[in-house]
């Protein structure tokens, strides 16, 4: 089959492989319908993620048809549309059991990192029965796509984990796929400002026609004090950080208002600096999670109800034999003005 | 000055009353701009509130301008426009303590009950520190008067109460104000549906203006076959009540969900059958609050963001000197369609 | 095999039975080395509950070793020492996902009740992966068999629902063995009183042993004048109802203060009148539950830790072909003092 | 009047001061009867707290009595007997009416820092209806004065905002005064096991006494080993941080376990390094506060049912007239083993 593989001097290539079977009795083989591109793909060509090595197949987010099952699993058959979680888990050991997924002692981020990823014709999902959700009648396959990952990572980490309540001012630091999919997502709970923060004003005018009330470029460093002035010097209730480097979660912490949360979802690098002098006694909260997916369920019925449309986030729409040139447009986001990249099945009309 | 009175012969009639005085150091005098009227106070007329006798004036709602302050009025002063609560908290007892404002011990719902209520020239406010809201600048004064009771009992007695989540499916039964408010509002937190139950088709047909996604017309009694079906056979994740009879109580009984939660709101004068046998093992949650109002603040902020629209739930409009005509509109809303009647000073233009 | 077998004439016998084999590939063979008599046992001897037919082998408690396990039970093999939970999950359904195992579409409670249970020489527990706990070392298998059933169902039916907090006023009506797990497991949230309710004196005393800060004999009736006396005329934050009859639940509703839970435990046979007329506006929450079991691995760490002692609530001892005097023994409980007995397997030493 | 004032070269003194008087309406003057030295006392002496100036009455903890009240004060009258917060609250400012007193806009930590405080004969207490509890007939004196800031310091900052819950693992760094009171309150909710850690022995001593299961010494460096190994590699759920310097932060970001809480209630004088290039992806939460005390009346309600006693903390006695004794032994707890000093005014018997 073709598949998209971490290939050597930090580029991904395609080749042909053979196609995944069944290795454990909790296995699915999902027939790829759509995949997609995410940020972290390029964080593993540029050897980020020593847990990833070359070699892999790519991608961890996507929709598909099961092809086979292994005998223990009793939720899907062939056949059947699936949405595969980027967040494979057992739903059995202590942290499942406590709806923590991503921390599944067998399971967690596992696909297209420690083992073969989506960006290919078939991939092997395990833990098939907890790691796969059916596909609703009628649902908009685009849409689901973004369902694997994007936006539940942006709905848990960001908006959840951050307490968005109806009339609160949020602020997202970041205008990429993940700090927009929490621009959308923080929606369903009504905040009153949401202010988007980033150093590129075409994805400011693309939060904006997603519903952010304000877009703050913050090239000149004086990000703080236009936060302030909207705020009437009182900050935000909630700081959501969807970069990952020190400089936006440092950011975060001068506009955090009293009895605020920062909800990081950002991938760092790198350790940062807390300023608990200024912050010991202002009654802040901090988060971090990698995401569990857990929510994916309620957002499925969002998108029945069409609540939210996240399909504003998808700009281009590859067939798989030009995923390679996915990646160049996504990897050139600044220029190509990519935000979601959809790659199809060859076969898709 | 003019004030309408609950009168004999379960009418309301204008009189001419002195106009209150400061008698508690933490009193506010408050000139009134905009008041409503409340099912409650047809309630009153009836007869069926003994707290409330004869010779009261009426009303619990509105907005107004501060005359005069007690010695220990500490946030407010003459010349302040003022939100006013229908519900008086001192501020300093265990319940108002906790955020319970409704059963403050020298408070609670007093207002046109055992104390002269809005519905005149002047009013006199117990507990004006913390029983008054500041009128935002530029905020529109007549959503402000449903902001004294009937959104706020929506929002906390309905919605979260009832635990109204993104995606979840929501029945309201009744459509008249209060069950409206509690559909308007129940939108700051995107449910997949709101399923409006009432017998009459006019306010159905208001609800889907206003957002419900299916009205069910239970005339012929068949309200929860219809959910049922609705709702694959699985029923609502929450049921709130919003009418006050036996009937309305015992069908949000038949419709709620494993794990789902009754909300009431409805003001009950008789005693209901909770079959108990049925739902004993189906891990549902009841509810009943008298409103606390303890969500105003939230309710300015959505207000200024525009999350909500309240206003379709105004219906007509009389100044005070003609309020004996918007009791006689609200009384036969069935032939008038009114919902909300505000009724303005006479000095407004 | 062995088995405790529910028989004609409302009576439980003896009977010699084949044992259980695996039918599904998720199913456990477990070889029972404790168990006890439940209530609801009893409730089905005298044919209250029409899903459990006469023939059915009794039981939905224990502890035991695994004697087999079917192909896709990855987490548990044969000479594992177990618990099993009184509900059955699979783990995978929409209930499942949101850990509301009661309501597993094909589990739930069903041991002893849909299938065969664990009163007998071993038992078969379909969806073992999730429906078992591993026994942890050094652990009282005395103290475990409570875990099954008694110990969640007072602690997620009775004080997680009833949200007991450190400080806080509670009454639990009736001192049965239920009632009392209720009392036990509430001390892990520190209440400042808990005030025990029943008709038998002997159960009172047992209370207070277990951390009852006082008894009430209702004999005459005069229950709900006691409690308030106790209380300063504001009656309890959580009423937790443990018996399961109309004027157990009339009770709670009489002696709960604004603001208050009323959490049921009780299997109700009847509907019940429900005061709305009184509490409508007493900001009052009615819980209903069937036993999740979700609380088993806190309960876990609980034993470990030796927060609390369960043990008290163990009264006698019998060896499976003795059990026949077991349920004579617990259904004479107001003669025989009788609240937890332990039926073990005829090996043990 | 006889008063501790912060004095010149760091030192604390004794002078004659006018006794305060009445200034706002909303004052209450307290003749103290008992008061604390706290270890922000000891800040201020150094220099630390820039709000707090020279020749300013210290103190911020006490029982008394009242003495006079402004005319806008509702709640209290002369000869009424008080515990002070040691937060000031309007009870009318936005934090406040959501319960965070801390950040009382015209409050918050006034008392012996902006304002005179109670280590004196009598002190003013400002919004003297909302900063001041009623203390219960029979109460014991001298645990109520710890239940002015140490002991809702504990419960809220470290136990509350940690989410301790029944059998979860708690790891609190630093063993004195606050970290006891941590430790103390945390079994208000049953934690599996306390791991104590500090740099001495007595005071690990005294903490076991207390109710740790388990002290370490973290002279050699080694305290996050020794955790691991406590808790089989696995980390723990909260961790609490009381003493105020990076190294203990960081000491916490070591042992958390994924999805656990690192508390912190330390008074930070300096920015710490946060390692979110490990944190990022373990679901772990951070929190600071400044204690509300809006656990005061929960605690009162505690002391009253016995649940915890925490007169334990208490090593020393002082009349007023000794204070500079009271202070030099607190000030070299290393030495005296002081933990809570308690200063008594002179009267007393």
């Amino acid at each position: 089959m073709k598949a998209l593989v971490y290939g050597p001097s930090s580029k991904v290539v395609m080749e042909e492989r053979p196609s995944p079977e069944i290795t454990a009795s909790t296995d699915v083989i999902v027939r790829m319908t759509r995949t997609t591109i995410c940020g972290t793909d390029l964080h593993i060509l540029k050897g980020d993620l020593p847990s990833c090595e070359p070699g892999r197949i790519l991608g961890h987010e996507g929709v598909g048809v099961v092809e086979a099952v292994g005998p223990a699993v009793t939720v899907f058959k062939p056949g059947d549309r699936v949405l595969i979680s980027c967040v494979s888990s057992c739903g059995t050991c202590s942290y499942c059991r406590k709806l923590m997924y991503s921390h599944c002692t067998t399971g967690g981020w596992i696909l297209g990192n420690r083992i073969d990823g989506t960006q290919a014709e078939f991939v092997r999902i395990p833990h098939g029965n907890t790691s796969l959700y059916r596909v609703p009648d009628g649902a908009d396959e685009e849409a689901l796509v973004l369902m694997s990952d994007i936006l539940p990572t942006g709905l848990e980490c960001g908006v959840l984990n951050g307490r968005v309540q109806p009339g609160s001012v949020v602020a997202i630091v970041g205008a990429g796929p993940i700090g927009l999919a929490a621009l959308v997502t923080s929606q369903l709970y009504s905040p009153g400002e949401v202010i988007m923060i980033d150093l590129d004003d075409n994805r400011l005018e693309v939060a904006k026609g997603l519903g952010a009330t304000a877009g703050i470029n913050n090239a000149d460093g004086k990000a703080m004090a236009a936060v302030m002035k909207l705020t009437g010097g009182r900050g935000v209730d909630t700081a959501i950080e969807a970069v990952g480097v020190p400089a936006t979660f440092e950011l975060c912490q001068t506009i955090i208002a009293p009895g605020g949360t920062i909800a990081n979802i950002g991938v760092h690098g790198k350790s940062v600096t807390l300023h608990l002098e200024r912050l010991w006694d202002r009654n802040i909260t901090i988060t971090t999670r990698l995401v569990d997916t857990v929510s994916i369920p309620m957002l499925l019925d969002i998108l029945r109800a069409r609540t939210i449309d996240p399909k504003g986030l998808i700009t281009h729409r590859f067939k798989l034999d030009r995923a390679i040139d996915a990646y160049e447009t996504f990897a050139h986001a600044a220029d190509t003005r990519a935000l979601e990249v959809i790659v199809e099945a060859d076969h898709l009309t």
